[in-house]
């Protein structure tokens, strides 16, 4: 039995990431707060927190196996030691995302939107995890984590702006940046 | 803010089911039980229970358009009143399922097995349900609850038989059937 990792994004006194800002995109943004720590599920943290969200690193629910293919090839994993900058971006849609059938967002997602393909292009500079949070009840549907070397930066920008300005990104209604630097 | 329903199936001694029987399908069984109930997520009961099995009733994982609105034209919903009898299957599917890609599970499961194809034979006599397990960490991945009229359950074993014989049920790893029926 493979059990699906979950995890808790915890925002508090502590934590080996330093919050350099809480950037509001879109809808209600989140508190600030010092740290921020990644944490398996269900752990209690003892002291005070800021917010928590929690997701959990599912199966793949749009690439196709081609994609799968390449992205195995073409990307590197979180924990390396040139990644010392990381974002965490909490998204929600649309109910009408939600209500599309699987060709429909598969077709926004990836043959109109090209995410699969834009965030290739940022590979293997840009390490990036996603969690699903929907079905857990909660406030936001997904949270990606990105991973990368301070000089991938101005990269890492860019393919935020690209993201930004597709069609899928008309579903989302909630979005919020959180920028940090690695501190230990 | 469209929040997916979340419930919990809980077997013990109160419940407007009565669990006639239960039957081990694949791999480990469950405990038997007077009773079932289905209540949102959360609350919690006071009485000693059997078990309990939680479940998100999320978005459609691989309906395509044309599929979703020949179901909305022809089945309905749960709660009919000539719905006297129930079952529950809880299933969990192997590893090599859920490492497949997009592409490929939808093919296994509809080109291939017919999953709605089947499914859509039997409406609108099998009302039914599915509910998300596995991104909550439960021991199973699905809990699929159909609802229909005594005069329905040949019916209903026929699809079950149908179902388990395609490559989909290949991937399938523990299995139980939990027949109920309406005491209230």
């Amino acid at each position: 039995m493979t059990a699906p990792l979950t995890v808790e994004f915890i925002a508090g006194g502590q934590g080996v990431w330093a919050i350099d800002r809480v950037v509001p995109v879109l809808g209600e943004t989140l508190p600030p707060a010092a740290s921020l720590s990644i944490v398996p599920a269900g752990q209690t943290a003892s002291e005070a927190v800021a917010w928590r969200l929690k997701g959990t690193v599912s199966n793949a629910r749009y690439s196709h196996r081609s994609e799968l293919a390449e992205l195995a090839i073409r990307q590197e994993g979180l924990g390396r030691s040139a990644s010392r900058q990381a974002v965490l971006i909490p998204i929600r849609k649309s109910a009408a995302w939600w209500a599309l059938a699987q060709d429909e967002r598969r077709a926004i997602f990836e043959e109109q939107s090209r995410h699969i393909r834009i965030g290739m292009d940022y590979l293997p500079g840009i390490a990036r995890r996603l969690h699903h949070s929907r079905d857990l009840g909660e406030p936001f549907d997904f949270l990606t984590w990105f991973e990368f070397a301070p000089e991938e930066e101005e990269a890492f920008d860019t393919m935020l702006s690209r993201l930004r300005e597709t069609a899928e990104w008309g579903f989302v209604e909630r979005e919020v940046e959180i920028r940090v630097s690695r501190v230990q």
